[in-house]
């Protein structure tokens, strides 16, 4: 056991051992053990700043700076995954913040002790303003109900709300379990502020920032709905259209976009506070569900509300799935748009250098012409990777057992991940890419009367077989269709200028 | 070229060289390879009893019996990719049915000669029918556009209105082009009848085999109200609920994924049609987008309308994509529900042995109490498969090339697949699993009193520090937790009796 | 229970109620059910030429024309998911020909009946060779480990030698379980008849096209070793290469990609056979798994042994995770290399315009010209759906639970699809596209020559800041570097002419 | 013009105009601009301690406590995506620290003054050390190519070797083109760093945990070798096994994972540096690349190669698509096993209870048996993710054009964090978890003399249909078999005893 003991120890980390650990070793053995156990720890108190905490596995040293408990810390010490980088997502935090703070409201109206539950109420605010973010170390890689990060919410609430009465943090003054959490589980918070961090990043980050693409595509669209250019199928020559109607193409899948998101919203709504540990709102009063989904609705502003059936909204993540889903359409959409605009943009000579892209580093130090399409890679980057994280939460959301989804911090991580990285990419791509993007007019028009497939006018006036024998011979002589035209004498040039006229070819008859 | 040619022909099948070949050889030789060319094919006529048939490629031999024409027959000898399993799905051949004598029925309008609009009309309805689905013999793995089989459909139905008119196939008295394919191109057909076949299925399959799913669920949920049962969260013990309670959970899952579909509907309805090559409209009557939408929601009785951006109608998918999306979406939910209701109905002695499923085939020849969970395991390996088909999906409609998205055939395809499956498992699982569960109440009841957490019932009455001593106890020894109580003496036989009331512990309190 | 028994009827198929079904009905209106039931069932067999067949679960009826018995009956009745396209891929009813054929042959070592073992290899080589297909009706959509389909197997292979050993069947005069199934379970047989497929199909379709088409693209390679072009980075313009070491990157990534496959063979290779229900061997005697082991690979003449641990073969489909990350990795590959091609041979006029590709069908009947890169199409489109089938066997091979894993078929069938896919696709590019590439030599030269990159050449001579003011001034003026150097008076027109050099920038320098 | 610059400008950040930016204004007014902005250039040096920095785009502060110059900077403004959490991952920076030490050493080779090398080689050997990590600010989203990163790499390498010869950071006495990325282009160096990092993290982290993690299941595969346990197919009792046998399965899992990894090497030792801007090595020096590979091979201790052909090494990440795949698999297979080992522990009393995992942290607060088995919780996450960031890389890998993959980035960050968590959650899993797993070994007594599938063991000696009748009676009233087996007279309790032995169903038959 010693030997497992001194290999379970992270090096770097103050560590008290459990007095529950099974120990099969000597009485007397077992005493010395914790001996030298107790003076390491007690060496550590003074050389580390760190304080004894307790919780029902024993006590624990956490750092004396921190304002989180033992649960925390045993976490941290269990789970060394990713470091720092997989910390829990700052728009988690900020929720436990908002729903603590609700709840404490609440828990008022049921007889929760007014000072206490103001105390915990300003404590929870500070969280809710990003104030305390160091004291939330722990990773996304831990307890797959999200429990402990529920408990570190808990512990550093408890503590500040200690402190801001008077009190010292470890005290308990403030109790982490009875008074932040009462009435509440980690089963019921974690949903909870899983549906308020995404439906408030969704409002705030993702879907203004779609708004603000599908206006500037919009603008972009009206500024050039006058250039005629070559349409392209299959990547080859087509029939020609605008340039505006080829940029609404794209207003319109980003408009979609943010009709597909909205979609999502009822769902994303429902919040599961109220269900405490199976569903069943055992150990909560009645009603508590309703007033917690309207205290979170107050204060962000937004219309949540108690979820229908709690035993959903604990055991499954239906709603996470299903907007991450229309992120994925987002990207797909994304994905193509930027796609276009970056082989339209291609040259600056041997490309199709329809469109010129705005320059916003050096491309390359000889040549000035060469714009790399960089905002149309990263946001390409971007989709592939929410494409990727949409699967993953696929993955975890189809795979519950009973009354608990066990994959809530990597579901919750990957859509915010998403969520933020298509939100900053579509602001970044909007600003620096397609605000700026001028059409190279002399390109597009030379392109269009040099293609082959504006014979197709001359259908009517001179039949399909000599139409034909025109775009042929063109083809083969590398000529205009007008050069063929007259030299097989099928018309003049005059009436080929009045037949072929590329205005004419982009929309319906009357 | 010879040798080259020669190693082009599949061996089995009967070939024309296409004059318009680049050929680079002397003009003596060529007119060798001509002749015994020509020698072959009279041969293969009367052989194989096959028709010449010719387009802008030259002529093709066609087998005598089939209504399909050159296009079709070039198609099927280019792409000889995955064998009959891969061939369209009979959706969207049905789908071409409708939106040809819908197109027959509008051109009337726009001076089609009624006659033969009206053969059209009467073939099309055929092919909408499903009575000629043995003349559509291509692949999905063709032209990204599905050209080839809008040309299928075209020279299907020609040939088919020529033999109701009295003439015969191939005379091209009735025209594919011209006739069948008039005022359309492959680019808004073929997106228009993936969207009319995914309609349709989502409203005759899907949707109605989730709702019977629902409804069977719901009534399970009603008939279990009152059987209480141990809860379950990471997969460990936990405070109860009622067996009814826990089968509401996945009702709702299974109604929002209703609701999800329901969700992407506004955006399938949405017909390409009109758009013709490239979204312009080009060779169509103003007007005629509008009406033709209209002749196919009269037709199939749902509200199709015409797509209000072409542009994007052709040149992406994301509609698909979407939809896609929510069977993405409904798969997880299903593979949850599934997934529990095997490990409920696991044993029938070394499993949790809650739930008693229905026997539908010998599990093992000797064990008669041995029930596989079949239908469990048929539908989980769907939910998969449609997982899988979403990224399919996904990466198909990400891919777009300007005016034209070029991966239509294989997302109508996966998504017709999904969609098929679905539904089809649904159904299964309904009538052959969900339908016939049984509680195994007295299972459900020992494990339920076996349980240690019922101890939380006694904190109110003897504290937590003496509720915690029964618990350990009762888990140290494995008794039951009266046994440890009455043993530690810390309450009455009675006294426990009238505490552990697993039925005051499935709600909140008043 | 009538009610229910008559919902769970098809409609349209022949049933008999299964005795041991639950019945909570009187006795004698049990007779009368069972009275009126057996009439049906002799009316059905008059009518329908079926005939009677019996599993524990009692009698029904299976077609007279069919060799399959009642438990393949029963799983078409009670799986009705997909229809006839989603029956079990054809290489998994070959390998089970093979396999039953080899353990025939073992068996009798171990002392089954020659005359019966001789026959029952016989049979089994008719199901090898394909000839049986029709008596394989089940769909993938069934039991998860498969048993239906090797029940399948049994019952064929049984009725089939008892007809050439001259009885009738039915009579199991060779038995479906004690003969053709002799020491075999489910368990085994499906996983191993999955790797027999697998490595078959991966042996005999994949790696023979990828093949192929690393030949025909190395010798495109080579034939184009003299072609400089312009490269291109980010889709811009960039410094040159020649198309045959473009070609040769291809090539590279095909010939890495047999490799990637060719790794994942030792794996593929082990079959589970031997293993029994739940990988311990029960019922087999010592040696049976290696001496099966080696009678497949002297069938197969494919190097198989018998897995290191049958705990993990029959648990797991890692192998088939590990071979589609293969193929996935392949179609990433080759969705590279069809979009270049397409993108290269863009055009006619208003695209790249590098590459000819092969006319293969009328790209448009109006532009001769116009050649749509249908065969990219097609193979992209195929890269998709590998890319999807992977997910599929990836959520398929990480969900099973204990001995067993149940996703068998499903995991089985879209590797296949993909190997098929994957194969097939190949070949048809191979011969329809790259075979016939041509360079478009003059298109590529002058963009070459008009690109502004080449004043690379320049710096040693006229130093960095001349050069970039040639390279901007022509890019402003749409000139020629030449005509901007000889303007900028920087340099002679020999100068100019001997430094710029496309020849000397294709290599590392001395 | 002016409205737009003001828009694209970060509020909180320092900022200059560029004077290549196209201005169409009259030159008044742009001198005024200039002037206005020259004053806050100015202003901001003093106020903020900022460096003026120049590129060929003009001047731009930086802050003056960094070492990163005018392109970091310009990358920092230009893509504002994800914040700090999406820096490119430290194992890139690390490996741009080996890369350009190998270069400088080489370039000495070819040249370079060996003060200035050695200076570079020391600065890049800080780097590689990791010590300079807070200069390496930008986010992953940013170029598709990493050019940024390498620029990154070049100015902080650059201004470090400068400041080391006594030179001011700025001033250029270290030039980070001409001497830090000679014979270099972000082309080749970044696919070299991403091989560099993937390949040492793939052997200093994840093969070590993977082994750690095999060595600890195959101990308790030792360890549980007597153990005879029932064993499950389909989630349903079946035939036993011993427990050792069950964790020999896990045990080959990971095996052969470690196998799977291993197999990718050989490609991922393949290094691109040398192929410079399109992989043809202009600029380059011959046996450049071949002396680089070799340098980083002896730097790193690892079989580094020169890519066989650095087309290939450029255009396409296959190789890393393949890792990925690999990793795939191991997450199925860590999936498996995490799975199995959570319900094998699930309890305490109401589970399946055969395992009992190493308690960490409280499950709850009440329940002293509760035990979460939050290590299978953390490591199926992780698993998710892998499969995520797994079709991640496949969209970016497949999804190259011509010369360049430009999803190299998102590529590298998603493999690596594939790579961290893997090896992490292995660890952790192992030394939590795995380490201290106990057999429950009277549990697993106690189900397996419950079963009914002993009854096997009794055919031979009574016959099918007997044993058969004492299976049926044993479920039907709940005893034992042989209690029904004595009941029904069919054998004594001696020859019961002597024929259910399960320690004779655990292997093949002599």
């Amino acid at each position: 056991m010693d030997g497992m003991a001194h290999q379970a120890l992270p090096s770097n980390r103050w560590f008290v051992l459990s007095p529950l650990f099974p120990v099969s070793l000597g009485a007397r053995r077992r005493q010395l053990v914790h001996l030298l156990q107790r003076i390491r720890l007690e060496r550590a108190k003074i050389w580390r700043r760190s304080l004894e905490e307790k919780d029902t596995f024993g006590p624990i040293l956490v750092p004396a700076d921190k304002l989180w408990g033992a649960q925390t810390q045993r976490s941290l010490q269990n789970f060394d995954i990713g470091g720092e980088r997989e910390r829990m997502p700052e728009p988690i935090i900020r929720a436990f913040g908002i729903l603590k703070k609700c709840a404490a409201k609440v828990n008022m109206e049921y007889g929760l002790d007014p000072a206490i539950g103001k105390a915990v109420m300003q404590a929870a605010q500070e969280v809710a303003e990003g104030k305390l973010n160091d004291h939330f170390p722990l990773v996304v890689w831990q307890t797959g109900s999200g429990t402990q990060s529920n408990m570190n919410a808990n512990e550093v609430i408890a503590n500040r709300a200690a402190e801001i009465l008077g009190h010292k943090r470890g005290e308990k003054h403030v109790h982490p379990n009875d008074h932040v959490n009462r009435s509440q589980s980690s089963n019921d918070t974690f949903p909870t502020v899983m549906h308020i961090a995404a439906a408030m990043e969704i409002n705030s980050r993702l879907i203004p920032n779609l708004k603000h693409l599908q206006t500037s595509l919009h603008s972009k669209s009206t500024e050039f709905k006058d250039i005629i250019k070559i349409g392209r199928t299959h990547t080859q020559d087509a029939t020609p259209l605008t340039l505006g109607q080829e940029f609404s193409g794209y207003t319109t899948q980003v408009r979609y976009g943010i009709d597909r998101v909205m979609c999502t919203l009822p769902r994303m709504y429902q919040l599961a506070q109220g269900g405490t540990a199976v569903g069943t709102g055992l150990n909560t009063k009645k009603g508590f569900d309703v007033k917690i989904a309207a205290a979170v609705a107050e204060e962000t502003n937004l219309p949540f509300v108690t979820a229908e059936n709690k035993f959903e909204a604990l055991a499954a993540h239906d709603a996470f799935v299903e907007a991450s889903g229309a992120f994925n359409t987002i990207a797909a959409s994304l994905m193509k748009i930027a796609n276009d605009i970056r082989l339209l943009g291609s040259g600056p000579r041997c490309g199709l250098g329809e469109l010129i892209l705005p320059e916003n580093e050096p491309g390359s130090s000889i040549m000035p012409g060469k714009v790399n399409p960089t905002q149309c890679e990263a946001l390409t980057m971007v989709c592939a990777q929410v494409m990727g994280n949409h699967v993953a939460i696929t993955v975890g959301g189809s795979n519950g057992h009973f009354e608990l989804n066990v994959f809530k911090p990597m579901i919750a991580s990957s859509l915010l991940h998403s969520l933020r990285l298509l939100g900053d990419a579509s602001a970044s791509f909007e600003k620096n890419c397609v605000r700026g993007i001028q059409a190279n007019r002399e390109r597009i028009s030379k392109l269009l009367h040099e293609s082959l497939m504006l014979v197709t006018s001359l259908n009517p006036k001179i039949g399909y077989d000599n139409a034909a024998a025109v775009a042929k011979k063109a083809h083969k002589e590398g000529s205009t269709l007008k050069e063929a035209a007259l030299k097989l004498g099928v018309l003049t040039s005059e009436e080929f200028d009045k037949l072929v006229v590329p205005e004419k070819m982009i929309g319906p008859s009357d």
